[in-house]
């Protein structure tokens, strides 16, 4: 996830303008059609702007479902096709909004968040939503965002999103944006667990930057899903206009999730501060462990060798003196110097063990 | 306590799906049937969703108590039996909820979190409650959930639980679960204390885990009980539909209660933070002391150690200078040494003491 | 103070039960009777539950002052004497309630928390007031509540308190608990202000521990005195019913010293946060000069040890080799270490003065 | 600045109590009548109370402008003549007050804190003005209140504050107080930016004492400011009765300079925040420093210590061994040992340079 | 920047007082007189406070675009000439206004920061705008405040801020200093992602002086962005007066960037508070390595020189005693020795090994 995700137009350039980015690594934009009522359901994908333009006219539910990363052209070709207002337009091409519930005249647009964790990598897609009166138009930056599964239920006659209008085709893409943050928290939720032993047992670099990369998840995934739930709150609070009294009732539902969502971003974000902490407090126990083996070492063998020492200074050639270290001639010398190597070493240990070091 | 508490469908699935869990450390869940009036009190264990159907029916108090983990079919039946909303349905097979309070039509919904503790160990877990106009289902994953002692009550004719209506039935139920917390903070209250005592005589590598288990523990009950209060208060404001001015005092006491426990859990919060800063610092004074005997050794002894270093040396052999090492032709070379040897030490103890290192 | 206050039934017990402590340290509950109007005063001590409920039929004003720890009877023969709310009567046996202001129908149950400095230790009692239409109970744990001053205005006829109704008296109560907190405040900002200094001069054990006590202290004097502050809030906001114009002029003021007291306490903590930087910084820096020291003396005597080493070779015993130690035979062969131990000695020192370590 | 600012009665003591400082530093209070209208303006310092109150019956606006640290019975004269409020005047001798602004009938005591600084100390004095109808008193503990500058202003006939009413007075003075505060963050504001750089280039103790000093006093502005923008706020939203619609605007500015004050109060606690962190790491990075030094030092010289101390033992003595460490009498012996000294020497260099200690 | 931006008069001035500033470092202001209708468009530079007078009399809409620093003569001649209120103008001159949304009778004064990065530093630039019925006055202390861009749009017929009124070019100046945030944000944003890397691969005290400064920026960008935000919020919601329906919509467009922007601020001052807390937890990571080579070293050498020490001594030469060092006189001694040396450092070895130090 970059730390800057925006494109923007020079400031100063006036608004509604589009331009297309240069992101040469997302496939070009493909549009689904996907039209239905209660009997009948139809399919085409790789339409163009015309063939949306003559379906939204009908009766029918119509979900105008575009995946990969649109030309400006084309953006204004569908636009104008659909009815879609040009400064929310600008919001699709540029990308980087945060997740936003944004009423225009006669059309309702919503930025969500998608989350998704691919390889341990967790990414987050801008999925635009346009809702109209008897139409819907989804646009998403990536070829897999997840939809099939809605697609798979409207595929069966009878189920609850083929008989409802478009608001409850509307609620459970919404539905299905929020739900997938479950898996990514999973994910995390095990990974932090999994740091939390190691961390403990081998506070090392790694760790370190375990650590931190989960930090950063979690600044990113607050900064996207706080909005969303104010997106799905506003829309409980203002959207009569759109969302029957029945539907409500499952938005509510999908409310509820986004609160637990959040109930748990904050806990990890307490339990990744927390590893963190027990990082540092663990690196500092172990600095403590080794200074202490450094210095009981030195304070055992410093004072050896400096008696070692003693015995090795060269008074004990000068014949014309008594005081001239009349230990080294003594019968019992080496094995005294021993004797005092031996207490000098329990005495320290002893004392060690009395400050609780060994 | 897991940090990723919840069971969840894969994103997509219709809303109300029911699916059983595959949890096989939890027994099947098994109904009991509680009816009384003030007059007559029966309690059926073991009963079926039919036999609670038929009781629901009459003028009685019913209490549908379901212990147990109870598997998809036994929900989708007692639900069509106790017309249980299948949203709620979902949440309480899915299990993870936030304690929370949703009103449907003609019932309330409420979860609440029961805090326990065994065995040192806290765990949390997730009792549901229906409450309807005649009569009250919960469930609770475990066998225990301590609403024997409400059971007692109720078989003591007379007592205020028994002449009561639904709504004081409900009152003791949410009382008993937020009183449940106060042996769960008193354990607490009471390993803190032991730990700030411990973290500043040995800040070891157990009182570090402990301090971090014990946050992490109040991580997790400061989620699980800050929501409480909330349903709390809004059976207070909202409740006027389901509870009767004469349990509504007896709520708002309960409320007064649920305060407390949020005050406690602060209260703790801190003083866990504080402990790790006792802790931190604990430890940096002992690294101080470590370094400061380490130095000591080393100021004293390396000085000592050239000193020897230089009578060592073999510049004595050279017999054709008077400037070889004359020291070692001294008559009072050796106890010279001595004694620079002991001006040396002193005159290191002196600069200590005044440095106040020892 | 304790971290965990409160006495609590076992979950599950009906509410409004009333079980005597064991707590042996606490006097029995005294009961003092002040009866009074502008002209007359009686003070009548150790009288029990029966006088009280005739003194309160009359038009005087009648103080009923409860001191020590009363048992469950004697708090089910008062209540029911003076017509106190068993709820609020089981607050008063149990203890550790938070300030609280709880209206009853009839009557105004108040919690206070008198702090109490008394030898260095700080400690809060619970204060439990009632207020009826034409007395006042008031409940103390300790026999000392400093009361006295109350007492001692209203023996003198002609004083404010003694000349205006019972919520001039209530308020004096408040007024009275509320200022307790001054003599507290002033000697724990003594406190502060001494360990600042000292913290600086001598980061030791002592002080750390002094700044732990300090701020445990503010942990709990924060989580007593912020819903003191809530009570008289209420108080002026809804106590209409209960206090007249005239006095709430005076509880205004009574709600200013609690918001000086919030913002001394505010204050307290930031700066025994303050302190533990202080310290932490403090100590870091004198291991520092610790570990500055060490290097220092490592890094002038390790090479001069090597030197000496060097010499300090038998080498020079093999008299066949022109290139076995021949500066052994030189002539001003010692002097010369000499010099180089003092070229290397002084390299070092304009070495290490030049990196500002002395 | 004092941590615990307030004189108080001992708690008990009925309200309204004056009691007579015994701070011998300040200078006794003296009076300063000043009398204007447009046309005329009259200065008589050193009053008394009878003189005040014969002078406020007039048609002119009145400032009685009090200096000093008044007595009790100085404050009760001038109470009664003044007809202040006798719970105010209690405030204005005890001191400590916070900022506030407390209507009372008639009249409007307002406290401000007006900040000094002096010699790069820096104090907050309390101002307490009250303001009636047609005069105006302010008391100063302080001989120089700064209050002069409006003085100067008034004897000049025709400016603005000669022309307008009393509120145009009151707004003046609290304006005069407000901007005091830019001299006081000008001064912390460059004593920041010069600690900033002084805390990189040589953290030592002066640096932490003054950073610790910046904290404690933005504690102390931080605790006075806040409330001050409170009083001004209050002003603005209540004080219709007391201030014009013209003085209003003005008041409107001087709002403005509340806030931002509080802006840069934020954002110097802040950088004093951040310069404690600069501090610790930078003080951390020169713990490494030294530690690198004697670890170099120690790495490099241990092991050719060793090597020379190999050579130093007496092996060599024994005649009767070819094992007896031939390298003594080897004929290039002692310049091996140089070469082999060499290249430990290059290799722990290399070594070191590679992982870039040097 | 600054920390105390303000220029301020002396505590006490009238308020309203223009005073010159002496900044020598700002252009003189030159007034360019843009007017405009859909037909007609005219760009007169350097004109004079009369000419712009003469201008805003007619039906055209007119910008009066002010750059460089004004003198008080200036402001003053401008000011009467173009009905500007005298406070704004005071905060015009005197510069270090935060954002602010003003409303005087007939016109509205609002204070923005243009954010502007030059050669990898970041300043703010205070516009002061005014909007009247029909012209516009900006102020803008450099000569390039980046109006160029809409200047371009104005001298094109027929674009839209060609077509509509006042208000649309008001809305235009606003979203440019806006959207001006944007390019500081992103180059902050890279800056932030490069030290990312380079202070987990080394944290030094460049890395260090970049956090920091990266820090202060977050500072400085935050105060000034937060109030920008609440401008154009209540813009929004009170401007109807100044503000058209359609015009509305786009500053909606430009509120929901300012969202954006805190919302980046707030990510990025988490980011750069999480940078100190890699940085300190990378440094404690190598001081660990540090102390851990030092302790090797020195655990492995220590003994061995203290071996050799032994053999040094020159106990050997006392020919009585058979206690004399024998080991120097047996065949394998030397050899011997060799061996002890080895298995020391074998077992010194696989004891670090199985530590994991090494």
């Amino acid at each position: 996830m970059a730390l800057f995700p925006k494109r923007y137009h020079p400031p100063g350039t006036p608004p509604g303008t589009l331009l297309s980015g240069t992101d040469g690594d997302q496939p070009e934009a493909q549009i689904t059609l996907i039209d239905y009522t209660a009997a009948e359901l139809s399919i085409e994908p790789g339409v163009d702007a015309a063939r949306c333009k003559a379906a939204i006219g009908q009766q029918s539910v119509t979900w105008v479902r575009v995946q990969g990363r649109p030309t400006a052209q084309f953006m204004s070709d569908l636009g104008q096709a659909l009815e879609l207002h040009p400064l929310a337009l600008e919001d699709v091409l540029n990308g980087g909004q945060r997740p936003k519930h944004e009423p225009y005249e006669g059309q309702l647009f919503v930025v969500m968040h998608l989350p998704v964790v691919d390889q341990g990598r967790i990414s987050l897609h801008q999925i635009s939503i346009f809702l109209h009166e008897r139409y819907l138009v989804t646009f998403s930056p990536c070829e897999d965002e997840a939809f099939e599964s809605i697609l798979k239920r409207l595929q069966v006659a009878g189920t609850k999103v083929r008989q409802q209008g478009i608001d409850y085709l509307f609620y459970s893409v919404i539905d299905l944006i929020i739900d997938q943050a479950f898996p990514v928290l999973e994910h995390l939720g095990v990974r932090i667990e999994l740091l939390e032993e190691s961390v403990v047992s081998s506070p090392d670099r790694d760790a370190l930057n375990q650590i931190h990369e989960v930090k950063r998840n979690m600044i990113f995934l607050r900064r996207s899903l706080w909005p969303q739930r104010e997106v799905v709150s506003r829309l409980l609070r203002d959207g009569e206009e759109w969302i029957t009294e029945h539907t409500r009732l499952y938005l509510r539902d999908c409310y509820d999730h986004t609160v637990q969502i959040m109930d748990l971003v904050e806990s990890y974000r307490d339990m990744s501060a927390s590893l963190l902490d027990i990082y540092m407090s663990s690196a500092s126990m172990r600095l403590n462990d080794v200074m202490r083996v450094l210095t009981l070492i030195a304070t055992i063998f410093m004072p050896l060798t400096f008696i070692t020492g003693i015995y090795g200074m060269n008074f004990g050639n000068n014949e014309h003196s008594p005081w001239a270290m009349p230990e080294l001639k003594w019968y019992f010398g080496y094995p005294l110097v021993w004797l005092l190597i031996l207490i000098v070493v329990s005495v320290m240990l002893v004392w060690f063990r009395r400050k609780r070091w060994i």
